[in-house]
């Protein structure tokens, strides 16, 4: 999408809120149980601990988050006109995730819509850059916009390198318009898609022509593969001059930048970029919570005190496809 | 979502375009094979053909339905700066479906950015809905919104009733800003969700708080089950006045009513409410092509004449959760 011009679109990230299952799983006790070189989770992948699930569903997390997202707001959650559900996995077919977080949230107002929004781990960019539309145009006054991801429970044993660097949580936030005299919007945002696949090379166990839902499918034999040293040459390569082509914006007036939360690829590359204090990351306590991650570190951030209202933050993001999105916030 | 006042917006259908698998399926053929009452699938079901594919992938489907609707609104598909794919189901768990879609149509302009919207079998609802939002605020100008079905490859054959019922296809459309002088406007639109199950079952096969990529599932125990006469007394009870509800439009005003094309029950409910002659459906010739089934329809209507530039056009339809999401074109 090229949108130059349109923006900034005055909206406010009112509150934000996070949620992760009870079951801590530190890194120590991964590498005694696997018998993995001790340290092997901090040093390969950058993770200390991340959360499991028991039994929370994706619904039950991104409520809890939600919960806390309106409470930081100070809004009464029937205040919302919309849902926009931005997680990479959810817990039943039908009917979608979006309405399944409405019920958990006891939210009755027949008013209040439910839609998801997908595009792999950059979810919950999009979601931001659609919010920010329809809050625009005036389609939508106020939104919750939530992601999460458990994967968890499809653990593959066999490939514990992978599943360690998975973990389940959910994040949310409040999006609405900003008031005349506020500072806060969306300065810009900016998705760029490149055909071919750089790096990821599918799932294995899975043929040509088969489709996900193919009853000759055996999800233990679905394993992600990818060269993660293509996917950051390539990466490198057409992220060079994205932030001048999302917006002419000095990069010294960046507060903040935020790289989706996947692997360490990710803010490895961002800190070429950019300063590494400026690099914010929560991979280490989280581990890769997907299109969680942006709204996660966000919220650390802001708790932290590490951005306040009006600093320049930058939501980024390269995901499969290949894929990159950038959102420039106000905060 | 509540959005009295901010509609009309400004946009245009400028080309709809179609797809099915090579494989037609009759019902005859069905009745024959599974030994059902000759007439069975019509009698009950509505439907006297469906297309099943045998080597065609969804993001396949979609392109050729995409190239279609290119060639009717006579644009380059360049011209585009968003895939909205809406499907309900997906060839890969990555990348994101939209990006499928965009190989298969070999766009290789970075700038055309792909998103999937998802509220089940109302997704193309949501995408038209989303879409006039982005074309309003200027974030998007031309939108190529794609919605399919592929469900033959997970069929159960213990289950012939159900899978009779359904068929693969995709279905695409073109939407831009309508210039001054052109009548064509989005007019309205309006989603409800209630919360609660309304005679939806679920899925058999699936535990609580088990979650779909589970490893524990097995595939093919999976059955969706729902209670239709419940679904029908519900949804009539909250369908009720949603129309003058959606927009203060008088019912004589609509020239057609295009509901979902997923079950009997969703076109018998609109004949209940409007002329049986002013419901148009298209589920006797494709069966049930989930999100599909709207612009397939729509696809139908303007091919043969139905409908004329100006026609006020009302897409309807009543998904799982239960929502209900009313789109009221001027096309």
């Amino acid at each position: 999408m090229e949108a130059a011009g349109r923006y900034p679109i005055a909206i406010k990230i009112k509150g934000i809120g996070h949620s992760v299952p009870k079951k801590l799983v530190t890194s120590d006790e991964l590498e005694r149980k696997y018998k993995l070189e001790a340290g092997w989770c901090s040093r390969k992948l950058g993770i200390s601990g991340r959360y499991w699930v028991t039994k929370e569903s994706a619904a039950e997390l991104c409520a809890q988050a939600s919960a806390e997202a309106f409470q930081k707001a100070d809004i009464d959650p029937g205040e919302i006109d919309l849902i926009l559900n931005a997680s990479n996995t959810f817990d039943r077919i039908l009917p979608d995730q979006s309405i399944q977080i409405k019920d958990k949230l006891n939210l009755t107002d027949p008013q209040i819509g439910c839609i998801s929004v997908n595009c792999g781990c950059l979810s919950a960019l999009a979601a931001l850059d659609l919010g920010g539309a329809l809050i625009a145009s005036g389609v939508a006054k106020q939104i919750l916009i939530v992601a999460s991801l458990i994967s968890s429970p499809g653990f593959n044993e066999k490939n514990i390198q992978e599943s360690a660097a998975l973990g389940d949580g959910a994040a949310a936030l409040i999006l609405g318009a900003a008031k005349p005299q506020e500072d806060s919007c969306l300065y810009g945002a900016r998705m760029e898609t490149y055909s071919g696949a750089h790096g990821i090379k599918g799932f294995k166990g899975m043929k040509e022509h088969e489709t996900l839902f193919s009853k000759d499918i055996l999800f233990d034999d679905l394993t992600f593969e990818f060269d993660s040293q293509t996917m950051q040459q390539e990466g490198m390569k057409y992220n060079k001059n994205f932030v001048s082509r999302l917006f002419p914006v000095d990069k010294k007036c960046l507060q903040m930048i935020i790289p989706n939360q996947s692997t360490r690829i990710a803010s490895d590359m961002m800190k070429l970029m950019f300063p590494s204090r400026k690099v914010f990351t929560v991979i280490d306590q989280y581990g890769n919570i997907g299109a969680a991650g942006h709204i996660m570190a966000l919220y650390h951030a802001v708790e932290n005190n590490l951005i306040k209202r009006g600093d320049l933050v930058l939501l980024h993001g390269m995901g499969a496809g290949l894929s990159i999105y950038g959102v420039l916030l106000k905060y």
